[in-house]
């Protein structure tokens, strides 16, 4: 069932600790089947270490284990969340990775400053909002998925543009057409958030970006015209 | 003789270096018999590349050596008198590592600024207060676990909950029920130290964390019904 | 064709990740045959685990390909405006590695605070200005060179005895005899950016380095008189 | 010729790029036979990797090389005036380590914070002063040894309880009672500016560690009653 789903899966999970992403088990990845709306997620607590494909879960949207002999990671509620609102997204990487964590503790909106991050994001990587009280001792995971929904709705970002959230106190998420893309994107984002603590502290009036090199460099990778890579 | 222990003891000593914690002999675990009220502990300046389960040394509650052909860890001391006052625990770990040795330096208490410390540290992580004359040219070693023990009960600060301390001017020390456990703290400690120190500087107003979302973090992987993992 | 120069040019491609001057495919070296006028560079985001020399692309100096199954680097045009201007160059180098991109970030110039500095660079390091927006909109990668050798002909400064720049919100490019030597020249210009950082962290008053001190240093090293190493 | 002692200097030699004090060939270590007043260094600008025992060089105590095909390092001098004047030593390293470099471009004295310090360095490492146009145009190599010598001896510090100066805009040296004892010295020096720095940023207001602390820790692994260690 879903095996190259899996697969993938399981080999973006394995990238965690390859990219310095996580430490002991602080983190997981999941991928999803759109034809069948199943998704594949790491069990939870499970060191990466001794992860095989045998142990990843599947889901289904209602969060409904479908198949596997572990219980799925205890963010399953919200990455069911951001799937069920981010229609085009195919995979979802959660991480304590240091220097976005270190944003998201800030509570701290990532701007661009640079051609880095552009390549990859169209602008400013958003912070959510803190969550209630009630949100927390309700389905708090859940709420999670919520508020991130939340933070680009109102704001007007498209997730597909900007592919990762910091979370308020807590940590990033990533995300992006497949599992692979998605821990991609993470990598990305950890680098990105290292260079911008420095550069602040570097010059710390600098503003963001010029509008036009964000336009120049995103779209020579993503627009209708890119001539970046070999397609 | 308390083979199983030895092992123990050995393999996370084994782990400081694995997991960038110490330079050279910079640090030291132990584990204890609670039905003997025997620990097993590395010896003094002994590098961690030669390290045997047979140069491990075991000394009882008072200090006495009551097997092996090395000297003890100079802060044999500090260890029995944790292990004589934080009844439930079964490992302590002693190390230099930087980022919580830097926290030491500063004497300052670690905040709680986000859910990768609440996942392990039920609040923040206190720093001593300095020793006094007398202390430091006493029993030093046994004066520094007085001064730990005295920073938990002055502040009403649960030894379970709180598994590290900030020794003034001086290092970390972690411990748990085991040796692999306090190990675990350890790293952790490390990891959030250097988190909390770049939070700080990227926005110095940020205060500690929502006690809701601490109190849900905490508890969802230590609280009675704790739901994270597989048991 | 150009065997010899395409091995130099892969294995200077290859020293970019064993140097920790690469995130995934976001650097590229070229080396030119200052008889023939063709460039050898490193294809469009082919990751760096799988490139060969079969991969690398011959250009002339219009940039018109003349040997090669895959697209150029994007930054081609770039590398092209350099060769054309800085006549006794024979290699370069482009990275986001991620000091140097800081100061690009920052938008300044990297002073020249110490010998090890100054034992490559005979003085700071510019940084050059903004592009246009009618820069950005029109040829940016030709423009990209153009606003470099700008930086270096206005301020007078000799390219050879300063290999290196920093891009105004992009990153760093670097140069040499060879590309052996413009990678060589990238490493430090990454390593001197990370030890200026700290140094004007911990002490912001700090002026660069005596006038003297520089000379000797450089001219040890690069002068009529050089006496360091074995030529 | 001196086989022992070049074993053990070509041994230290490897042990910077292993200790990550190095990039490139940015540091050498050498050794003293004191019966006959030789000197066994590393030769000027050889690369680490394939720097073998016949490569290094033996000069005497004016400079004279008596042994070897190569050139010695350019730091030969410097070396050379250490021993003389610094009597008990038999082994320095120098180096441009990142931390120690960047207190040296700061140009700032290295406080004792904590007892990582007080296990090697009994108080604080100075930094010299800056040479003179004059000292630097003339036998310059030489002066940076006076320099040094100078900053210990109008200062009243023990080169035996201090082994190590930051030397002003340039790099750290390190002795030690040989080879293999300054390398130690230069990765503990390494470390100890590297938490220095980060404490200082933490907690400005922090003073130099209390004497007695720091007396207990020199002393308990360096005095005339050491209990550190299987000695």
């Amino acid at each position: 069932m879903l095996e190259k789903l899996k697969e993938q899966v399981l080999e973006a999970n394995l990238g965690l600790p390859q990219h310095h992403l996580v430490t002991f088990t602080w983190g997981n990845v999941s991928g999803i089947d759109r034809d069948s709306g199943l998704v594949v997620i790491k069990p939870s607590g499970v060191e990466y270490e001794r992860l095989k494909v045998g142990d990843l879960v599947v889901v289904d949207l209602e969060g409904k284990v479908v198949e596997g002999h572990l219980k799925p990671s205890s963010d399953t509620s919200t990455h069911i969340v951001l799937y069920k609102n981010f229609k085009d997204i195919g995979g979802i990487v959660h991480t304590h990775s240091p220097w976005a964590t270190i944003w998201s503790q800030a509570t701290k909106e990532l701007p661009a400053l640079g051609t880095t991050q552009a390549d990859t994001f169209y602008g400013s990587v958003p912070c959510t909002r803190s969550l209630t009280e009630e949100e927390i001792k309700g389905d708090y995971e859940r709420e999670t998925g919520n508020v991130i929904v939340e933070t680009f709705y109102k704001n007007g970002i498209n997730p597909n543009e900007i592919p990762s959230v910091l979370v308020s106190s807590h940590g990033p998420f990533a995300w992006g057409k497949n599992a692979k893309d998605a821990l991609h994107h993470a990598v990305i984002l950890e680098e990105v958030c290292k260079m911008a603590y420095h550069t602040l502290n570097l010059n710390p009036a600098i503003p963001s970006m010029d509008q036009h090199l964000l336009d120049k460099h995103y779209l020579r990778k993503h627009g209708a015209y890119a001539y970046y890579g070999q397609n």
